[in-house]
């Protein structure tokens, strides 16, 4: 069975989709693709051979459309996800899952209303194969009781439309789910404490910041998020247990020995340090769909995420210990 | 496009393939399977929608069939590979391309005759991200001119059955064709060293074997090739220029620090270490074969890399330096 | 010119200086040992062909002394700093310097009085091969002006004694010194975050601690104290700065590839860790003493993280971010 | 006890060994120099409070020199150890032990009629921390029975004075004496091959070479020695025994990232890379000496070493497999 994919936005993020799905996804296509934008909607869509259709009601209800998968900007994730939801369909939706956390639980009212799960959250580093090696080594128990987590997450540099509260809402998300994930519990207290700023950056901008989190237990997390550090794309993560720590490989690099120097080139972007990620994500997506069931990274994901993402850009102002008033979990996502 | 494979070999790596081409590979599929064992061929079948037919010839003359993958045992490679160019298809060939070199000239002379190429051998190594950021860093003259190449291939185990002659045939053939790719030109005369034998083989077994090889232009490669190393499956490669040296990264595992130790796990078989590189290789033919054109490693890719074999099997009993007998590449094949 | 050292106080950091001065340190040897317990300053003096005396006041005044080592417990260090520089005497002082900050500013105004530098602390990590190497980096412009710091100091498990004020007094002091030391300014904040706590140490202990500071410029430091950690002795350092970031260096162990995974034994204690450091120091101060210079860390140095730990320890309490209340460098100490 | 140590030799060898024994080395002390310059000679003495004398004959025979250090010329080397046997006392020699086979005989025979050990060959790689990590682990059964090692030894270039024959005789000699130390048995065979050679380099020098040794027991071992690699001065080494593998760690150098590369500085000259063996070679002389006993590599060390360079050498013209005829190893040095 081939899945027939309904695309919702034909920007950078959702034109690599397409093409994914297109050339690397096995068992899937796209079928059809909505954009704000309708000449770029039509362009995508010839590419793939799909068709461009006016709008996400129409996209959603295409009698074609086995699954839909969601990457316009922010503000318009929530509608779009509601209405896949409204007509049964399976939805991949690229974060945030919405802007808002009262979107988040209509989301996840409707989910439940519907009876199963029917949303994935497009958080792709739970598909990166350092962080499942990770993940699989605290889950035998190898450095037993987490503790404390170590993390950093650089970009080269930021154009001048990112600004401070995108270091939480759009880099520092990532880590925030990993961390869920990883320690298999939710962030309790978010705060960001200011270095002192680089240079190297747009006047109006906070970098880099540091973030600290407390999960339920009380293990410790600390975050650096600096995304004009000039020399690279660099992820790092340790997590510390009560019997040892482990720590995300340095990325696969050739080790070039020259010029009195040895090492390897740093990644200049995610899309090199998570493309493969990005495949696995949607391979597991599409599997999943053909097999009749949801898998990955949930509503309540997307919305744990977003209220611990609230909560630290609400310290980034007053640099407070802020809680996330992260409800129990329902039983319908555990 | 959906490319439809007729699959020839049902096995172990025949199998791995088909289910790489039915839930890995995007725009293919396997359309018809055949092996000797007619029920290994309907249970493959089943497996993914296929047919089982009967024959090589069967599946080659499939009107379905639009590209042939040969996996059965090497000395059947070359008729099933010759049955693909009489119709003119294109087809995947696991290594070897044929057990003797005379085999491997009627196939090139064959595909000559066809006109274009047809013919892609399996060595995947050429899709490794570590092998091909080597090769970019050595073509784009990091190290200066080659001068040196260390490699190692190490096997935990292998079974009774593997005889010393395998080690050139069916473990250095790797090496073999990966450094005739890196260093871009063909290897000149082999040699085999016996080292003091491990105890923990099968009494017949010569293990470990140093292979010595010389370039054209006069490059030296030497090759460990371990079968019985015990503590893991393990590949190294390092070129050495005029200007500096490069090497394959270690393997991309998470460090784990605990009871004293730090350091990652070492792979136990070539599927984790080398999974990624076949999905990108079949990923690759199966785009090729849709666009019309076959671009990997070619007949005289495997034709080479079976004289260079024959010449290190051959000094497997001397001891002696033995010319290769590699004549100048075919236009053809340029 | 060999220069005759009298030790004050023959424990174990005390022993360890005797036999580094008698059979380690060049151009220096141990001429006259004190401990509170006589049999023990005797037992030790005999060991390295010193004299033993009776007080710290024989040891100062002894006409054979050139130089005095201060390893006595703590609260003992300031009066015998006091009576060296009241002598004249060049004196090395194991950290703390003194265990009070007023004891500390008396030391240095006695200093002063004598009109030059008498009193090196026993800062030995500035003598490490690898922090010299960051710090050679840091100041030469390598990673550009530094905004942030990533640390971790683990032990692998610590006697009863042990209480949570030593994770900063006795343990964060170090890298309070060399944060110092390679920023090139003073810590203006201290903080101390409680993780959850370790099941593996005695119920008294508040640990793993993660301490957090300020420089006075703004950069900021993050530190995980963890003196329970269970797998070895593992110090980590990491500045970032506007243009890049540098680290220590995983300690040179043997790569051992065995039994399914690669890797190094970890350290599992200071004395191997920073032995090396430990003889630079010695060495490097006996050459001062014996050119008639006093060139390492100061009695400021040992002031101000005194008065950045006492800080730090008045946050344990209260969590809050405390002031260290460091004054200006005086001149003197510039 | 001072160890009062007469040098032979005031070069550039000579001289460091001297700065060593009188600022590094605790226990020793430089008392006579000579040299064939007699005005180097008086201006080394001076430098180090040391009496300047005409001749090796009178440093041998000073009643106030306990110990001879000969850091001559490699010619001169047998006369002054066969002087320094003959007066009883201890002596260090830089190597070459002796230029001949037929010499070190003769300095073996007349430490044999001394009835005791007297001399040390300068091989101060045995004091390196790494290979003795790799010791340690082999001896402790680590990797099982050695079977294979695979060596580099690069230099970033050498002066034009620098032929063919030193690439064995001064270059590999290290790896020829450590690789007997480490696999504990004599080096039966040797070979070198010629790879293509570096256009870096003065016309007249054969580099790269290739050496293959092969051991008593049967062990094959490679030595890549490249002494114009351009990048810088790498000296790598595993063993592969038949459990595992051992190498030396990467130098231990702090690591930067910037520039969109992460890496370490390579070192450039064995200054740096062994400053610490061969202070720790020295120190362990001297203890020795102060001890009444000789420990390190022997006068049989030196011989067989210069007996395999003969046999490597001897293969640079021929490029056949050379039997080194290292006889069995005498009680005396058991």
């Amino acid at each position: 069975m081939t899945v027939n994919v309904g695309v919702i936005g034909a920007g950078m993020i959702g034109t690599d989709h397409m093409r994914r799905l297109d050339r690397v996804v096995s068992g899937a296509r796209v079928a059809a693709v909505t954009d704000i934008d309708p000449a770029r909607a039509a362009e995508a869509a010839a590419g793939v051979g799909a068709r461009a259709l006016a709008s996400d009601a129409e996209v959603v209800a295409d009698p074609e459309v086995d699954a839909v998968l969601v990457a316009s900007w922010g503000p318009a994730h929530a509608a779009s996800v509601l209405a896949a939801i409204g007509a049964g369909k399976p939805v991949l939706c690229e974060k945030p899952l919405a802007t808002t956390a009262e979107d988040c639980r209509r989301i996840m009212e409707a989910e439940r209303a519907h009876g199963s799960r029917l949303v994935q959250v497009g958080f792709m580093r739970r598909y990166d194969t350092g962080y499942r090696a990770m993940k699989e080594l605290i889950d035998e128990g190898a450095i037993g009781v987490p503790l404390m987590a170590h993390c950093a997450h650089r970009n080269p540099t930021v154009p001048e439309a990112y600004h401070s509260e995108m270091a939480t809402k759009d880099t520092a998300i990532h880590e925030i789910d990993t961390l869920r994930w990883l320690l298999g519990e939710e962030l309790a207290t978010a705060q960001i404490i200011r270095p002192r700023r680089t240079s190297k950056r747009f006047a109006h901008l906070v970098d880099p910041q540091l973030l600290l989190f407390e999960t339920e237990s009380g293990a410790r997390i600390d975050l650096e998020v600096f995304v004009n550090c000039q020399y690279g794309y660099d992820i790092r993560c340790e997590v510390v247990g009560e019997d040892g720590a482990v720590r995300l490989p340095e990325p696969q690099e050739a080790v070039l020995h020259a010029a009195g120097r040895s090492g390897s080139s740093v990644h200049q972007d995610w899309k090199r340090r998570f493309g493969a990620a990005f495949d696995a994500e949607v391979q597991a997506w599409a599997d999943a769909v053909a097999a009749g069931r949801i898998e990955g990274p949930s509503a309540w994901d997307g919305y744990a995420a977003a209220m611990v993402g609230d909560a630290a850009v609400h310290s980034l102002e007053t640099g407070e210990v802020v809680p996330t008033k992260v409800e129990e979990r329902p039983d319908f996502y555990a």
